[in-house]
């Protein structure tokens, strides 16, 4: 008896489904406004879409789960991301094009900011600009000797964050983070958690004792942090699962990195978000499934600007005009996870989603696209996965299950 | 230490359960009219009982995946889906009570209507008469002579629609089917996805080749389309997995055959709705759990017939005191899966579903039974097996798991 597989059920078709990601959507109520971003900001054109629409709230990993940018987007894309893990090393790899052989381990490292008690007094070093971190890796690369055969590599991604690779026979990926995660705290020795990962431990080791020396003379950057060692991971393609072409417009390095990971078409970085949807608009019918990823609800919830992540959805309504032009079937709104202003940092908070397909939806005609009102949306709540596959089936991508 | 199953918390008691199952019960706004049927509908019987009820959402498989029948009523019966899978042959035969053996593999085999160029203009010839599905079936037996030693069995279902078994040593279940779904298209060739079916792929051309020519004289029946090739399947018993003596009321050799299958007495069938409800009141005491099939909700959906559809339900509505003097403890209504007139065809909305018990049932007050009340109800969005073990504990036939 042949077993389950939403897989065995794809069959291709003409309908052309829209992923727009607004990443870390999702809030709680910001303090003394009383309402979340969602709640607050001015969307007219998203709300129009409402009557075509269905609602819900998704849960990217599991009810009460944080998750890292890496599960909450393999959620979205229909994986179920307690089985298929990435490493941020591995993401950042991937976002600078740096193609990962079998003997490599890749972390990502942030610039940051020690006093001279060596405590971490800021983990982005002032968000020193990317000339800056060039600069700087250059720098490390020239003066950086590690020990044996092993090989460095480093690559700037953006403002204080870069790559670490470590390249050489046998190395493990399983090491602990060096970043605490917060200010006031020493870095964090880096340990193996397996016999194969004591020698990436000591490599990471040595290029970080080195690196503060290297730094010292540094205003800003005069300490590294290192997070998310891995290996490449072993993971199916999207279209090995499902029957679509899939295109990935997206800014930031990681998004694209993780687009690529999971085999989509990485189009050229937009510069910013009218070029951003334009181009989705214009790729419209070279793909079946487009991921159109906005990175700043993110950036804004992280740093506790609840206005100006206000502002970026609103900015992000007065553009949907422009994806609606390009006439998709299935158009998805919705975050790779919550990121409340209140917080400043990723949350568990299930994150709200709007699927609107015309043709085949069962709307539940919510008067605002919100937490609040995507509590009584027809799709209830789930785990991100299933939006997946909800929005194949609304663009009739899944032929029925057994007779 | 002991793992959870339902199965071992079950408990007998005198408490009966009713399941009222609307095939393709839920829908979609239909264009124009802008509610769904069960939106649509008089039913002052049905909404009468909703102080007494609690309502919910219901995915049959899971959120997305369109069922056909089997898969939908298996949910219903409180079985995983995506575990057991039921060909369609092996449903048709169980409905016409051919009973299957070892050697034996089943298909379901609709007449269709083919042009001069085997192009498929009708895939169910019309639907043209029982009574002449019975003289086509004739012929066939008659005339048809499969090579070897294999028997061929045919049976008349209803209209357009036949069982077509073939029996033989060793003759694997896996052929893949020739009905392409589609109008405009050919039959498709029938092929063998393993080693062991490679004779009965072989047989099932031969059927369709001969029967092609037997058929040459006829207006609109004729052709054959073959559907479903299964072996019959290994399902454990209602009876083993809950404190339930099953009875069946359905019309439709379908049904029929999946209670059957499940281990269900199944009733005479009734003549019409009327004696449909009239039967399930007289045997309320010989039973412990009566499933009552209503067919032409989902006819009717299918056919795009919206106004059939919603005259379906406030028929069912006028009936249902028949029901309520049978004074069953938990009342379920909902259906097996959706099917929206306005998609002519199953869907993948999960169906709305009531679940009555005046005294045990922790009442959700809906103002109405329907897809867009039912968002709102106390039992949320679950997968349509968990409703079993909610009627089971509202007849308080579980006992309590754990100390």
């Amino acid at each position: 008896m042949a077993e389950f597989s939403v897989t065995k059920l794809g069959t291709k078709n003409e309908q052309k489904i829209f992923y727009l990601v607004l990443d870390g959507l999702g809030g709680i109520p910001f303090p003394g406004v009383g309402k979340t971003a969602l709640e607050a900001a001015r969307k007219p054109n998203i709300d129009a879409l409402l009557p075509h629409a269905t609602c819900g709230l998704f849960d990217p990993v599991e009810p009460g789960i944080t998750p890292g940018s890496g599960p909450g987007h393999l959620g979205l894309f229909g994986y179920d991301p307690r089985k298929y893990q990435i490493g941020r090393g591995v993401l950042s790899a991937l976002g600078v094009d740096f193609e990962l052989g079998p003997d490599d381990v890749a972390a990502r490292f942030n610039f940051c900011t020690l006093d001279k008690n060596r405590k971490i007094t800021d983990r982005r070093a002032g968000r020193i600009p990317t000339e800056t971190n060039v600069r700087l890796i250059k720098m490390l690369i020239e003066q950086v000797r590690l020990p044996g055969s092993a090989q460095l590599f480093l690559k700037t991604e953006a403002e204080h964050r870069g790559l670490f690779v470590v390249r050489g026979k046998g190395l493990g990926g399983n090491v602990s983070d060096t970043d605490p995660q917060k200010v006031g705290a020493l870095p964090l020795d880096p340990v193996a958690r397996d016999e194969q990962s004591k020698a990436t431990a000591g490599l990471a080791r040595d290029f970080v004792q080195q690196a503060e020396k290297i730094l010292a003379g540094e205003d800003k950057a005069n300490g590294v942090l290192l997070r998310g060692f891995d290996k490449f991971p072993d993971i199916p393609k999207m279209h090995e699962l499902f029957p679509l072409k899939c295109g990935a417009v997206a800014t930031y390095p990681m998004y694209r990195g993780v687009a690529r990971l999971v085999g989509m078409e990485v189009l050229p970085p937009p510069a910013d978000l009218p070029a951003t949807f334009e181009l989705a608009a214009a790729q419209r019918d070279n793909f079946d499934y487009l991921f159109i990823h906005v990175k700043y609800t993110d950036k804004a919830g992280e740093d506790g600007n609840f206005e100006w992540k206000v502002r970026v959805i609103e900015e992000v309504d007065a553009l949907l005009p422009k994806l609606l032009a390009a006439r998709p079937d299935v158009l998805v709104i919705t975050g790779d996870h919550s990121t409340p202003a209140a917080l400043k940092a990723h949350s568990w908070h299930p994150v709200p989603g709007l699927l609107y397909a015309p043709a085949t939806a069962r709307p539940d005609n919510l008067k605002s696209f919100d937490e609040s009102h995507c509590r009584c949306g027809g799709f209830g709540r789930m785990p991100l996965r299933m939006l997946m596959q909800l929005a194949l089936a609304h663009a009739l991508k899944l032929e029925k299950f057994g007779a």
